[in-house]
């Protein structure tokens, strides 16, 4: 039998300066709660690192969107601010396994050109109806899976603590700056969500596609280091900005600072994402790759 | 008599979180010193702000572009970290007002869609025939002045401690993130600058035109912002990523949270820059507006 959603959970601020569902989370919950509200379920909203939000951080300890394993929650020698944040999150929405919410909806940022993505951490016929839903009525959207290659006890993500969860992650924008059209986007797509979930609830979806294309995570690619570790260049100026368009063997994937071209060498066509996203700056990572998939519609 | 410029000192790092000039004059320096030399004067490099480099933030204690006034210089009272940092490179480029050095040329980055520009803080005819020179050799580059509102003693930048002094301003890019094209861009201008003055030493100028479009700056704008101080919208997507293009009154410029859109009002065109730049957040400034100048060839 399908569950039912009674409770949704949207959360801004899991990183302190992506403001975009900062802002829209203040503005919802204070000013516009009618955005959010529907008659099948109830809504709350949460910002998530409250710290990192008044330090205009990304984080203060550590990556708070990094606590989430079933371990990491059940490990009380992890205390620093966000792995004590976590816990508290985790009764609040979760707890992980048990939990009381039904969905949450975790607002995200990136400095990457992926305009309005929907990231989906986990499989299922609810997840498989959204995508297709999603871009039947915002065709904009980018579907993202990083749904089958770990178990969703050992999923880190925020997101993963309830029944179910989607990321809603929105750029390019700068951290700590506030878009106008990524917050058009962001709110859109959270709205497009909330009145899925309504219309899944009483089994009042229109007729869908048959199927849709995604981008299913493969994995990631480091910047090329010196022996030292130092930096020896940069994504390609062909790769930049260029977020779910294809590259295969032999493009230009990194520029070395002398000029020297570093080119792709892989058996398939993939297609880079989080291009040059400044979170990641600090491990080192320029992109990640993802493989190009068919969702179908489970029910045909 | 012209004063010949015998020495030049190229800067980055000024801002730690502005990584084209931290790389590029690591390169130059390391590994490509022919780039920046030239037979008429010495070129020297500087990282301006060691310590906010190294954590990847704009500045530890404050801003270190702010504190150059000849007053602050001065004042040994202003003793933190940047403060402190300041009255070291003014003995080691300066001191303002008997300065060693000849040129000084600070390399910035900025979130803002301003693509490769050159600001001139100050006025005389080196500056009006670089920028027309500039424009000649790259046609693509915007030159921006800030150059009458203020007397050189009292401008607080640090590329005014030396006889003369120029920033190379490029974006747009996210605060701690290297873009390929907007490094080749500061390095081509770099070079332009570096061309010029050798010429410039020499007497060897090619023929110019008779002008050149620049853009004075006027004033900035703030974010709309209620009673307590918070911000109640962004800059209007119509401006966004925008710089340098014309606004008129009546023209939509910010987009309250709710949707109001307040429009701009005044009696000329402007030309609207630094739009959004994460950097002025702290501030609520939202953009600076300039006007169009015509800069006319000296000896013309």
């Amino acid at each position: 039998m399908k569950n039912i959603i009674n409770n949704v959970a949207i959360v801004g601020g899991t990183h302190g300066n992506e403001l975009a569902g900062v802002y829209l989370v203040n503005y919802w919950r204070d000013d516009e709660p009618q955005f959010i509200a529907r008659s099948s379920f109830t809504t709350e909203t949460l910002l998530a690192n409250t710290k990192a939000i008044e330090l205009n951080k990304r984080y203060f300890d550590s990556d708070l969107n990094r606590q989430f394993s079933a371990e990491s929650l059940a490990d009380m020698s992890l205390s620093n601010y966000e792995q004590s944040r976590a816990k508290v999150i985790n009764q609040q929405l979760g707890p992980k396994g048990n939990p009381k919410s039904d969905l949450i909806i975790d607002l995200h940022n990136t400095t990457s050109n992926m305009g309005p993505s929907l990231l989906i951490p986990q499989q299922g016929e609810f997840y498989d109806l959204l995508a297709i839903y999603m871009h039947k009525v915002m065709p904009e959207a980018v579907v993202m899976l990083d749904e089958d290659h770990i178990a969703n006890d050992k999923h880190h993500l925020l997101s993963t603590i309830a029944k179910r969860g989607v990321i809603v992650e929105v750029g390019p924008v700068p951290q700590g700056v506030l878009k106008h059209e990524v917050n058009e986007q962001m709110a859109k797509m959270t709205g497009i969500i909330l009145d899925f979930v309504e219309m899944y609830n009483s089994d009042t979806l229109p007729q869908l596609p048959s199927s849709t294309d995604a981008y299913r995570y493969l994995e990631s690619l480091t910047l090329p280091v010196n022996d030292q570790g130092q930096r020896m260049g940069m994504v390609h100026k062909n790769i930049e900005g260029n977020d779910f368009k294809a590259i295969k063997s032999g493009d230009p994937i990194f520029a070395l600072f002398d000029g020297t071209e570093i080119n792709y060498q892989g058996k398939d066509i993939v297609y880079p994402c989080f291009i040059n996203e400044a979170a990641y700056y600090d491990s080192n990572l320029a992109m990640s790759l993802c493989e190009k998939v068919v969702i179908k519609h489970p029910q045909v």
